[in-house]
């Protein structure tokens, strides 16, 4: 089958079907990180595969951003499975018109994130390449175990962290150029877009005090992403529209999109979790703890279905937003997605 | 500076330098794999990142056997620091207009060799990329430490597993499309640069068992990976033309080429390493536990030089064969590497 047809997760499902339940092996595909045993412990593996004109464009991307970037979305992953990520391992293709002080300002924005995070890069390999193609592994330990996508069950609360939408609405002002672009709170979408902050030691808690039942990071569109979590937990969810956490910045600048983006807008890297509702304290307290907001945006209901609710409890149609499939989209050339 | 001019090796020492000593860090860039400690132990991280249109060419390479190849080039590296490998995770750049069944082809490739090599595929990225990308990084225990390239000293043996030449031989042989490549000879050496096998057990045991001071593996060619070898142990080389290990199939094939590929060619994915001469009778031994080859080709000396001298006790000029190097050879493009 056309790989068009079968979209990207159709494809990961196959992948995930041909790969036996290998020893060692806790959890496999299917969830944003590996979880594997050691001598002595449990790790957790995770990698991602940015590639120029497909995931970012260096028009508008510096390459200390892109560095930094790159690092950020696979702590990320760590960070929703409750991790703690120790070592990078990376690997570049660069263009023969490079020059040593563009992949020097790459390494530089990798080390500010690297450095802050308490993460080691070990070194990877290079090659020449026609287009700048960066492949990132994290690896990083497990020590209350891994919070996974499966664990949610109906009536559960369902929170994210920081806010939503900004990265997704920071983009669109690049692409459209937009004058809107210049003005102040542009400036704080724009470094949420450029250099998103992983969820680390709010996912590192939520997994001590097992307080999440699922996690999984925001980084297609909190519908697709949520959508993963209900799959998984075989549950439905129901979304309050005007929960849903917003920046002043979002919400100078959004206009008539009002919360398209928050819902269904990629690379946001927030953490999107489920709670008992008798936890609430807990993680009022927890969120204070880990210095970032923390708010409740819906309920695990039964069903599959993802809705979201408008404030008289109407349904909005969300039909054509439901986030991004990176093989079944292959018309639209996505640029720092 | 232009990476052209930096060239490969001038880069990655580059990055050497800007990376910190990180914490939990034994060895960083510069070896085979990274070598770094974990709760109850230590773990090895190699990554590779091959390119369609750099490293293969699909016109003569099957998507199975590029799988095998994928896998087994990083088990390789692994091998080169005496480990056991445990663990891959791979990233895929999948053009728009394959099938889902090329990439089965491709997961059954990589699946034939971790299942005999005791590896568990863990999952990874998909992507959509106008070429094919193939990421692949793994994670090895390291039971016995890790042999380093740093160790070997005057009067050290070298000594190379199996037999060299053998892939780059038959790449010329699909390059020149010569009619040899029908007969039964070349049918070996394909299968050799199609399907390297890893010295897993060989590598394991020497580090076992402490008689490899140095190693790497050949993936470069001879020369330049003993050039590796000689750097970071601050020695010089001398290796014996006629000692060279060469198969039947090359022998019938390599004619006025004579041992040319077996000095520079690359990808045999042997492993090349250092003992001392006390321990030639250990080393015999140790040939048959692990069913493979193991020949004495040259010896350590004073100096900084790789030098190769032919059964007269002459030096073989050996000007511009030096092996490859991705940044510095742009024009030339590689196929099959």
């Amino acid at each position: 089958m056309k790989l068009s047809r079968l979209g990207e997760f159709g494809l990961i499902e196959q992948i995930r079907r041909s790969l036996p339940a290998d020893r060692g092996v806790r959890l496999g595909i299917g969830d944003d990180a590996a979880w594997v045993e050691n001598p002595g412990g449990s790790s957790l593996i995770t990698a991602d595969l940015l590639i120029e004109g497909v995931h970012f464009d260096l028009k508008w991307t510096s390459l200390f951003d892109l560095g930094f970037k790159s690092l950020a979305v696979n702590l990320s992953d760590i960070a929703a499975m409750g991790g703690v990520p120790a070592y990078a391992i990376l690997s570049l293709g660069i263009p023969a018109h490079f020059d040593s002080r563009d992949v020097a300002a790459f390494y530089r924005g990798i080390q500010a994130l690297a450095r802050s995070s308490h993460v080691s890069v070990v070194g990877g390999d290079t090659s020449i390449a026609t287009t700048l193609i960066i492949s990132v592994c994290v690896i990083g330990h497990a020590p209350h175990g891994a919070v996974r996508r499966s664990g949610a069950t109906v009536g559960d609360d369902i929170y994210v962290t920081g806010t939503l939408g900004d990265s997704a609405l920071a983009l669109q002002l690049l692409r459209l150029k937009s004058a809107a672009y210049k003005k102040g709170p542009a400036a704080k979408l724009l470094e949420r877009h450029r250099r998103p902050m992983p969820r680390l030691t709010a996912g590192a808690l939520l997994a001590k005090e097992r307080l999440a039942t699922a996690m999984i990071d925001v980084s297609d569109g909190l519908l697709q992403d949520l959508g993963h979590i209900c799959r998984a937990s075989g549950t439905g969810a129901v979304i309050y529209n005007a929960d849903l956490p917003l920046s002043v910045a979002y919400r100078a600048l959004a206009g008539q999109d009002g919360t398209r983006h928050a819902l269904t807008g990629g690379e946001d890297y927030e953490l999107l979790f489920c709670a008992r509702p008798a936890n609430r304290a807990s993680l009022e307290n927890l969120s204070k703890r880990a210095r970032v907001p923390i708010t409740r945006i819906g309920t695990c209901v039964h069903g599959r279905r993802v809705l979201v609710i408008d404030s008289a409890g109407k349904s909005i149609s969300i039909g054509g937003l439901g986030g991004h499939d990176h093989f079944k989209k292959t018309q639209v050339r996505r640029n720092t997605r």
